[in-house]
């Protein structure tokens, strides 16, 4: 099917299911995740006992773990629920923030990787390159580097996770083991507010539950977000900005985003 | 006294007192929870250590308790501060979020009014159902249902718990033992912004706070949150949607509030 | 160095360094200080596993430490990310929110002042007078006293922790072991939005990864937040007030700085 016919499907599917998203995710931007989830029309929802994990998620439609603020205790939390999502066959989002720049990421890391079969992999490329275990130096979680060996990296990994690898930066490469996409909307405003990245792991989760489908999923969360950041008022700063992201995100459907989408397939 | 009179009283009662409301709540609306408390008028303090809660509660004028991602940890933490509330008969608000979801909630909710004396307790249809021991379908944390029955599930529960049983939703329903309210503010926008419950329920400590009053506290703190919704700037869309309700409770008083409440006695 | 000079400098650094600033935070406002770092120009990291900190506070330029919503697992990670900082010669900032409130919390205050040197601690008057040994009636976490003594228990302090030490208030006092200044920006609506406090410590430890320099930092991050205050758009209320924030502080540089501060010697 052509790209512009599944994000017709996409947002049909969104609208008629308004999928429940389980997020595992950091206290810093849980409150943007849970927002913009509600704004592109599906339902959020946000916790990490580990003895209620095994109920929530399978009231859920789709399953984000994001590793931003992990602990010991948060982690083991994710281990139950996204094995209660694969036995489910309920949808898993990863988004390893900052791995790489401690052993306990990494760790941590490994152990989701090990344990649980991802869907959608999201990362920056020093993250995604940590995962592929090539080396790569970590500033913070906001690291962007060169991406020309971006294709490369994400089709390997892919390949050796069967799932979507999405690398976002000043473009996003998005990849399954057969297809690869360029992505080249987005702003540069968008560094300046905290959580784009973890927004748009949501906004995966957003479509996954709607569609089950990783590709597609995985390229209009990453484009909900860039394509936000193009039309967001840039006007007043970034307090603004960011408000106005929710804003945009609001009124999307379809149409806005096939008309914005600087899609490329990469073969 | 008539409704306008309490209002007035109400009001009258926040600006002289500023209560301090103590919260042990969720991480995904406690910013907007503790902005929403300054922005009526009242002073916010959130803190779940367990082994500060005597002191801590000892300190506040209203405590609020939100299971929204409780754990293990902070359940201990809000059985040993509600019971330093009781003690100190300091009133306590209860927002059983999610509960009937997970048997961790449930179990969690059971402890909660086993032990703690609450004076209102605001939550979903699905939600008060759960505590009334029905039967009740949840999705996710925002589920309505259909409320002609409300009336005398909220009666039954303000009967058997002794306290005020706010039940929101399109209609919201506010009962004691005695009487009973039926609000009909609020607008389907609300529904975009993750956390109007738990703000409502925050409004509900800081008026209790002020005025000690349950039935008055639970109709403003949940009529501020639905008359906001209606005068809430809708034209951008549901960030500055978010924003706005924040603006609009910042210029509230007792005029403003007894000019659009729609407050319905159902004997 | 002249005042004006230092400001100069101390922007450019931060354009050059863009600092990595490491926070232990409180789950209220930990949002508002991730991005208002990032209005600065700065880069926010926050992790509090006890486990990774060695190595995510070996990445940064800074650490914040704030016990707003601390428990007994984050004053661990505390104590462990502010001795790794000590070593490494990492500048710490501490923000004592709330102490005097709790013994925990005057507990906490003291292990993490009898084992980190910190560059710069910054509270209201309540809690500066609590470290100082004094009684303080502490009311919540925004108490605001007589200011008339600030500068003397401003200097002792400084002196007994060899560091700066911000009163921040009415007016702010920022004094290091042999001079004090005086600032006398800001407006009363910061009261009424959660955070600002946290949210200058926030930025005292940007200014501070980008120029080492204690006593420069702290009177720019106090008057980053005060004087945002005084131009932030308070025209529709404290939900737009409180985004205008970021927006103005996104927009600073050092001359808007330079014209807008109300600097006072104090000898």
């Amino acid at each position: 099917m052509q790209i512009k016919a599944q994000i017709k499907e996409a947002f049909a599917a969104l609208e008629t299911t308004t999928p429940l998203v389980h997020h595992i995710t950091n206290y810093v931007t849980v409150n943007d995740c849970a927002n913009v989830v509600l704004a592109i029309g599906a339902s959020p929802i946000m916790a990490d006992e580990e003895s209620e994990m095994e109920e929530m998620v399978s009231l859920a439609d789709a399953l984000v773990l994001n590793i931003g603020t992990a602990n010991e205790r948060t982690i083991a939390s994710m281990l139950k629920a996204g094995s209660v999502a694969n036995a489910k066959k309920i949808p898993v989002v990863l988004d390893p923030v900052g791995v790489g720049a401690t052993a306990f990421r990494s760790k941590s890391a490994r152990l989701l990787l090990d344990k649980i079969a991802f869907s959608v992999i999201r990362g920056n490329m020093a993250e995604i390159k940590t995962l592929a275990g090539l080396e790569a130096k970590s500033s913070g979680v906001d690291s962007l580097e060169d991406e020309s060996d971006g294709i490369i990296i994400a089709q390997g990994l892919a390949k050796k996770f069967n799932c979507v690898i999405a690398i976002t930066g000043k473009e996003d490469i998005i990849c399954n083991d057969t297809v690869c996409y360029v992505l080249r909307n987005g702003h540069e405003a968008l560094k300046k507010v905290t959580g784009t990245g973890c927004m748009s792991s949501a906004l995966i989760g957003a479509f996954l539950g709607a569609t089950h489908k990783p590709l597609i999923s995985a390229i209009l969360g990453v484009l909900s977000i860039s394509i936000a950041g193009e039309m967001a008022d840039k006007t007043k700063g970034i307090g603004t900005f960011h408000t106005s992201l929710i804003d945009v995100i609001s009124t999307f459907n379809a149409s806005v985003v096939i008309e914005k989408a600087q899609i490329y397939s990469k073969g």
